[in-house]
């Protein structure tokens, strides 16, 4: 199986969460401020009328961390697209080499207060109910390593093209870090490789090369770097020959039962989240972790 | 993915559900009064007393559309051997050329009564709740294409073997046809071939060549053409040396869950049915589908 | 599919529930009673405190048969070993030649009080309740053959490394003496091998060869037979470097759901199991197959 290659190989080593920050200024008060109020923005968007596709760039640097900020702007272009009945498809992207994204932003978890981290944590969901159940088709171009919520991002479109690079990796490794997976990463998860296959991937926290993630299903294709983005347009215009309506009632009926369990549980799982991130000994991991992404850079 | 093959190849041209007629006949409501007055059976049942083995040989041409007409015989058929103790299993077969099973009579769905629309889903509803719950080993010989119905009626067998002939090719492609596959329809398909297959098949409507097929675990196994009815035989011999008792209670478990679930909605599901099968755009779309099919034999 | 060679291939040969003794003493009560008072362990544990790993060794000549003695002391050690904080990892192996365990004592559901067989039952449960919900990581060194009971032993670790030589099978092989595995046992399987693998592999009660047991994804690992135990004592060494805390929500929230089930129906399914093995068919097909063993010993 796969990812007994991927715990063999250096595959493993801890990507998981992302710090949206460079070197040094990581943890810095002062930078998350000025990020706060940054007015550039973090994803841009180009919709195709004629096509009927829009195309997500997520454009965050250093590695499209999915901060607060970043995932407010996601929902409200995701929602924008999605009542606009000229856009049919979706494909997300990331304009930052080498990684499509490095996952939550660690820093709005580590060393904010219950009502920041409850907030972030509602913008997640938010973020996976629209997207798991857009009626869009929504491609994902994954044009870099993809770990954590990178992965989660991944695996609720539709369909997953992956650059074949071997030195990229893609998987759910919070475990890693300490962090459990919430419930619905894991139904996603369930969804799209297995239960067996979820059942080691979470409990290691493995990241897998593109090869490993083509064997279990947890991307659907590989090609060439330079042609995600192409072979993502051109799946994407035999994805829209199909009737569109009862394509749409035909993802719902295979989704739905996901969804709402998160929709009838959402401020339970945000308690459940709130009360194990601002646990002494998470945080204290979470610091750990920070530092060694520090080191790692410096 | 094999349904990648499947979407790039030509397998996905629609082929999905079947009008019970030749050429020009076809919406004659002529023609649909002399079928339903016809008196030779559309099926041809062998039972062999010695074997304990039945074979439902499917002959209603040109390609075992699967009519009220031919469903009702159906039922009536499976019930009486179901009933005779001495018969342990079932091989259903095709004795038209090149096909299993074209699917469900799009001349019983378009421009007929609701009442009409509800009594044909209902015995749709027979025939799967019959079949996939059968204390009977069944194993379907396809020994051609299988579109849409005729796929379904293959994966409610226990067993499936194919002809080894790219030409042919199986799947639920309904949704190619701006119709979409029920939930029973979506249940049998996941515990045949998983989540994650079945959200592709079901979104895509792919059609699959028997190499594919095989890979997904759609079928079980391929054969060349001419010995696909040979090697059912063989297999039904192997599995009726398994204690009966043990097995047909292993089996229960394994499917009642799924048969519960539409045994306590089937009302509910021919509403569903009928509402959606007689709405204007959908009336339609057969329409349009039918035409294209005189358009291909003309 | 690995279940169509393991079907044509020689593994299925009955050999799924085992009988605690040697040849003719197998059915004798006198033998039974000595056994019960027996006072040399059947499972060995070493437990390395340095390296936070126990391992059980079963060692009940001649198969180490899954008797209530067994059971019970299995219980007990797993028990012990739970509430030791020390302890982190579990590896199960066998030090009898060519077999892992070959399952369920027959001699304690043959000729014994409805009372006894639901004894003997509860054990059972517990056994599995315990050890799929462990803390601890646990590996099955799977050195020989390990059918039904065996099987599910196996099944019910995280991880299973197993010897490659094909004269040794695995699966849970109930159906052809003419039991029904349990639904827990079903649902540890679905969890392992998916709904479809197991459909089969359950109705027709296949053993696997070591080559299509890795195929379906029913062991993980195959390893040249002398290397079992090494390999599994590497393996445990990765998955200890794993947060320990994340890793244990992380399996509860993969099998609780499963094991709920169980917990809130104990007692059922003690009755079913009870009226079921204590009817005169099943009595008779138990005491055929014993002679049957019993001959292919003499």
């Amino acid at each position: 199986m796969a990812w007994r290659a991927a715990l063999r190989s250096k595959a493993v080593i801890p990507g998981l969460l992302s710090c949206s920050s460079h070197g040094r200024l990581c943890a810095s008060p002062t930078f998350i401020t000025q990020r706060n109020n940054s007015t550039s923005p973090k994803i841009k968007v180009d919709f195709d009328q004629t096509t009927g596709v829009a195309v997500m760039h997520m454009q965050s640097p250093p590695v499209n961390s999915l901060s607060l900020d970043f995932l407010t702007e996601f929902c409200i272009s995701l929602e924008k697209l999605e009542m606009d009945k000229g856009c049919r498809g979706l494909i997300i992207t990331s304009n930052q080499p080498k990684v499509f994204s490095a996952g939550l932003d660690i820093l709005e978890m580590y060393g904010k207060s219950p009502e920041h981290c409850g907030e972030f944590w509602k913008v997640v969901q938010e973020m996976w109910l629209k997207l798991y159940g857009s009626n869009m088709v929504t491609i994902a171009a994954i044009s870099g390593s993809s770990p954590a919520g990178g992965c989660l991002l991944s695996m609720t479109c539709d369909y997953r093209i992956m650059a074949d690079n071997p030195r990229y990796t893609i998987g759910l490794n919070e475990t890693q870090l300490g962090i459990v997976a919430p419930f619905w990463f894991k139904e996603t998860m369930v969804n799209t490789v297995g239960h067996r296959n979820t059942e080691v991937a979470l409990q290691l926290g493995l990241l897998y090369k593109p090869a490993e993630a083509l064997k279990i299903g947890l991307v659907d294709q590989l090609v060439p770097e330079d042609q995600v983005f192409t072979v993502a347009t051109q799946t994407m215009t035999k994805w829209l020959t199909i009737p569109e309506h009862a394509r749409q009632i035909t993802k719902s009926m295979m989704r739905n039962p996901t969804i709402d369990k998160l929709r009838t549980n959402r401020e339970a799982d945000i308690q459940n989240f709130v009360s194990f991130i601002t646990k002494e000994s998470i945080q204290k991991s979470l610091r750990m972790y920070m530092e060694m992404l520090k080191q790692r850079k410096a």
